[in-house]
């Protein structure tokens, strides 16, 4: 239901109504609290937010509640164009004595996603790519974008004003080194870089005979009319039967281990981590159920919580209990100082500098050891991994839906990649307990699966088309559990040289799944085992093979992962890795084949002389037959994919209709027979 | 020939002599290099030191000096008993105000293998492991060692005076920290540990309320009566025929490194480093021709050579030319002050803390970017892999001759380990450019081939025996390349359980030597390969898989290796590395398979994306056939192996004897068949 502006009846009138109905909050707080809602993402359920200011108004208030939001977006005023945005920060800068200033794709978080408040990069130079950073000089700018976005950036930023960069060619550092006058005053938000990107920038600043200048108020939100406020989405109880294990509990677990490492205190900055420790939900970024807040955590296992007290829905008191003291978000900094003498434990690569110029402030001990929480959050507790197993069940059986519908509407020529990521998400929202994508889909057929980050847009949407393949990565935000998963499909009949790469893509990914490896091992000494078939070819691909997933929270997280770089976190019991080894032929095709794995015990194994694990496959959907070269496959392997099949089938067959059950059956047949 | 003390003329004799020769030397100098021979390991040319005097000298003159060796090698007095040793040492540690002091079993160039003047820590407490450190306090006293050697040091220590403990589990930064009185002052000399450990140290003797004390002379020297001179080997030229490269080539190589990485100079410290830079060898340590030595390589390739003047063989000065200036070893700590305000680049995992701290004295400013060297040396060139390729067949043909002996006579039950040992160094004794062996060997049956780093002593010998297995692994040292390479031969008939095991270890080394792997890779991208098929079965070996091996220098060397830990140096064409998977049953028996390979391009690969490399095997020798499980092996694998020994037949054959060749005939003939 669309919301008309004209609904409206003025401030006066719904100050009025507010009064009737009990509400103490004057209509300025109001009006406060909903452009904060309306600058937080808008969820499947847009209208929650209402409990912020009392549950169970009545229906024409809520209505004229709704209509303020609707009134509060159309007041945004339209935005100036490129030239003039960069123009105006140039002056304001002038005006506050800098040479230039940072503007990186990032909020206090350091996080994947950032909420519409912090898309600064976007708004400034019109690259709407997921990372990045600008460096405004007086006469010269550029921005700086990884090997995803360089044909992207081009078509995106006005390349008169701002120089596109690859920023493992030309580094950032290395530009402002050479570009930034000598003696001149380069300023960086301190809440928006991590303590280790500052001190880099300040060596290349230095190099350049300049200084770096960390700046309280950022200079683009002062020539930024238009700009979201911080979002405000409802923090709601994430409950025991999903969680497994008490927020008390959790917070005795990481007193502990910072009792156990000498320390006093912990800062936690990562949103994903907070959530995890409180066992609390939100929305304010995309994709990820996460509130923005900040906690300190004493080794007492007592928390700090710092956040804007206008999100706690009703009863979330209750639910976080006496050990946690909730303090306004303004309160973080000014408590950082009052840590004196302390020895706090904060994560170097993501907390904001601020956090450590703040704590040296106050005459605190840093130790870096990182977010104690990382890794007791990667290992699922058994009531996260029977979520996990549930919530697949669901998502394999909405995924099939979509793949018997695709076999059967793709062929015709007439389906577009738009319409198929919709169909999917469809599919998706039919099931229990879906609350989001956890992503946006990457749906890419033809030349565009073979872009690996891909976002289909009206720009690039294309027609599937018969002897091409089609790469569809997707997964949902489930209460009980995360899901991310990618398939590829044959329109029509693929041709040799895709059946040949599918099929050392899909051995890649059978010597994953069928791996046995000792405690202790980590996951970059797994990941040749997925690229070993298509190193044999020459071929390989440039991403890792798997990142962990977190349970009903980020669908990348740490620390643990898969890929070529090293990393030395050894794979642990409960931890879920997604395990989606790929081939890319630029203009052609992509390939990828996902599952999430959780690591588990070995099984009984005869002979063993450690303690072995392996991994349990947690996604379940057919993978395309039509795709195997079977002259590739060794027995081992064909057997792990007839067991896969038989297992998917009878998984997902009782949530089927008929006709997609049938299909399944015929999808799902062995490939011996 | 042994020389009888009684042969010995006397000094004032011997001085005549040398004066009648033409010999300005004078007998005190005479004395004083002849017990620095004396204090060098005695190679396979125990007489050529003689040069050093003068070239050319009289049969008689030539046969006093010899007498004059022994003479000096008898005056050595005897060893007080190990109690006294310890007393003795603490009583020196009083009188210098210190409350204890660390022996750690180096020299001043943190080298795998020491001089028997730095063998300090077995002559303080009789351990003569390869690795350990000692810890010495007013009332008590502890030796660290690895796994490797726990059940060793027990049986050679006095524990009652040292408390042994393995390194892992109580390392001695923690055994300290608890141990020192607090206030308690602890010595280190500074020569014999490198920076790494010197900050590790002092954080934990800070921890304990005491201070770390840099030590100039070593208060073991000042006890230790019989301690031998620092060593004096004769430093010959390494001919251009083997090395590749000239010195002054690669003195240009490396000064165009510093130029690029903004250094003035480097400092070296690693012998084989020094001994590839300026294309020289030497014989002061066991097993490895290398002089001990420091060089400082000045940005323009200029070379400061510091070493003791009396080890440079005639005519050596020609062979380094002008671009290097030999001082003598006593300058060099001046020298490392006389830097003032240049960027020294110094490698502080195994520079010694003495060279930081005198570099830091002098106002130099610290690069720790590593040794320049150890990159350029470990990239063979054409010149040294052909004679890489050399050494290993003549080596290859002399253990295939050992082989066929040994599967002659072992199943009498009459050989021991040391018989093998010494047969099969007789055979390798008798090829071309041989100078030593690359390390003793390991001659290892049944329960003792168990023991990862076994070295055969007459308290361990034993015979072999039917039904088990027999592990030799050995190598030489060739003007023209180092060899290393292991065999596991069963004497009699194997038991399943042997052949399972050791045709996982198999699988694990052909998967290392058919891997294709694209530019960039490390060997611990690889490492997983070896240990899979282990892995499946729930076993695996606590070693790592590969290590570098130098070209006639030392047989590990850096800084690329194949193995679980983390390492990103990318393997490079050129390298030389070994593969070695195992596998270990305590008390039972050990596996290990060990071939040199070396990195190449890939031969052409039809639809290759990517620049590929992959290993061309160099080692040679044939691979036990009986202890082949057929069933677990793969058609790809069986391939290898029959390939594998069709070169191993088609590359030896010429060098041996009609017997050995119709045995070798039979031992390579194809699995299939």
């Amino acid at each position: 239901m669309v919301v008309e502006v004209s609904a409206y009846g003025g401030d006066e009138a719904l100050a009025q109504q507010l009064k009737a109905a009990g509400v103490s909050i004057g209509i300025d707080a109001v009006r406060a609290l909903v452009a904060g809602v309306a600058g937080a993402p808008q969820g499947k359920q847009p209208d929650v937010w209402i409990e912020l200011i009392a549950p169970d108004l009545p229906a024409s208030l809520r209505d004229q509640l709704l209509a303020l939001k609707a009134v509060i977006v159309a007041e945004v005023p339209e935005d100036p164009p490129l030239p003039d945005r960069v123009g105006a920060l140039r002056e304001e800068l002038d005006s506050r004595g800098l040479d230039g200033f940072i503007v990186p794709r990032t909020d206090a978080h350091q996080g994947e996603y950032v909420p519409p408040r912090d898309d600064r990069l976007r708004w400034l130079t019109g690259f709407s790519g997921s990372a990045g950073l600008a460096v405004i000089l007086a006469d010269r700018a550029a921005i700086f974008v990884d090997g995803r976005y360089t044909l992207q950036v081009r078509t995106q930023v006005d390349t008169n004003l701002l120089e596109p960069k690859h920023l493992i060619d030309t580094p950032a550092t290395k530009w402002i080194a050479e570009a930034l006058p000598k003696g001149g005053k380069l300023g960086y938000d301190s809440w928006l870089h991590a303590e280790n990107a500052v001190v880099a920038l300040r060596k290349a600043v230095e190099k350049a005979g300049g200084s770096l200048v960390a700046v309280d108020d950022n200079p683009v939100d002062a020539v930024w009319a238009g700009q979201p406020a911080a979002p405000i989405s409802p923090i709601v109880p994430h409950s025991l039967e999903f969680a497994g294990k008490s927020a008390a509990d959790k917070r005795e677990q990481i007193g502990a281990i910072l009792r156990t490492d000498g320390c006093d205190a912990a800062v936690i900055t990562a949103p994903d981590s907070v959530a995890w420790l409180l066992n609390v939900r939100g929305g304010d970024v995309p994709r990820a159920p996460m509130p923005l807040s900040f906690v300190i955590v004493h080794k007492s296992g007592a928390v700090d919580w710092f956040v804007d007290p206008r999100k706690l829905s009703p009863g979330l008191g209750a639910h976080l209990g006496n050990g946690v003291s909730v303090e306004n978000v303004d309160a973080f900094p000014d408590a950082l100082e009052q840590l004196e003498g302390q020895t706090v434990r904060v994560d170097s690569s993501s907390a904001a500098a601020l956090v450590f110029d703040r704590l040296q402030a106050g005459g605190a001990r840093i130790s870096t050891a990182g977010d104690p929480c990382a890794l007791p959050k990667a290992c699922k507790n058994a009531v996260e991994i029977a979520g996990a197993r549930n919530a697949h069940q669901r998502d394999g059986a909405a995924l099939t839906r979509f793949l018997a519908w695709f076999e059967e509407t793709a062929p015709s020529g007439a389906l577009t990649e738009i319409e198929a990521a919709d169909k999917l998400a469809a599919f998706r929202n039919e099931g229990e307990l879906i609350r989001d994508l956890s992503f946006d889909t990457i749906s890419g057929s033809g030349p565009n699966g073979a872009i690996v980050h891909y976002k289909v847009s009206s720009k690039t949407d294309r027609h599937m088309k018969r002897g091409e393949l089609y790469l569809v990565d997707s997964g949902a935000q489930y209460l009980d559990g995360t899901t991310d998963v990618t398939r590829t499909i044959a329109v029509g009949t693929p041709t040799a040289e895709m059946k040949d790469r599918f099929t050392r893509v899909l051995k890649g990914h059978i010597a994953i799944a069928t791996a046995r490896f000792p405690e202790g091992t980590s996951g970059s000494q797994l990941d040749t085992l997925a690229r070993h078939a298509l190193w044999q070819a020459g071929l390989d691909f440039d991403h890792g093979t798997g990142h962990g997933v977190g349970s009903y929270l980020s669908v990348h997280e740490g620390p643990h992962r898969i890929s070529k770089a090293p990393n030395s976190v050894a794979l642990r019991e409960g931890m879920i890795v997604s395990n989606e080894p790929g081939y890319y032929k630029t203009d052609d095709y992509g390939i990828r084949i996902e599952n999430l794995v959780t690591v588990v015990p070995c099984q009984a194994l005869a002979g063993a002389e450690r303690k072995m694990f392996e991994f349990e496959t947690l996604t379940f959907a057919p993978i395309d037959r039509e795709l195997v070269d079977l002259s590739l496959m060794d027995g081992t392997e064909i057997t792990w994919l007839d067991d896969y099949h038989r297992e998917v089938l009878a998984k997902l067959s009782d949530g089927l209709d008929d006709d997609t059950r049938r299909w399944l059956e015929a999808a799902t047949r062995p490939l011996a027979a």
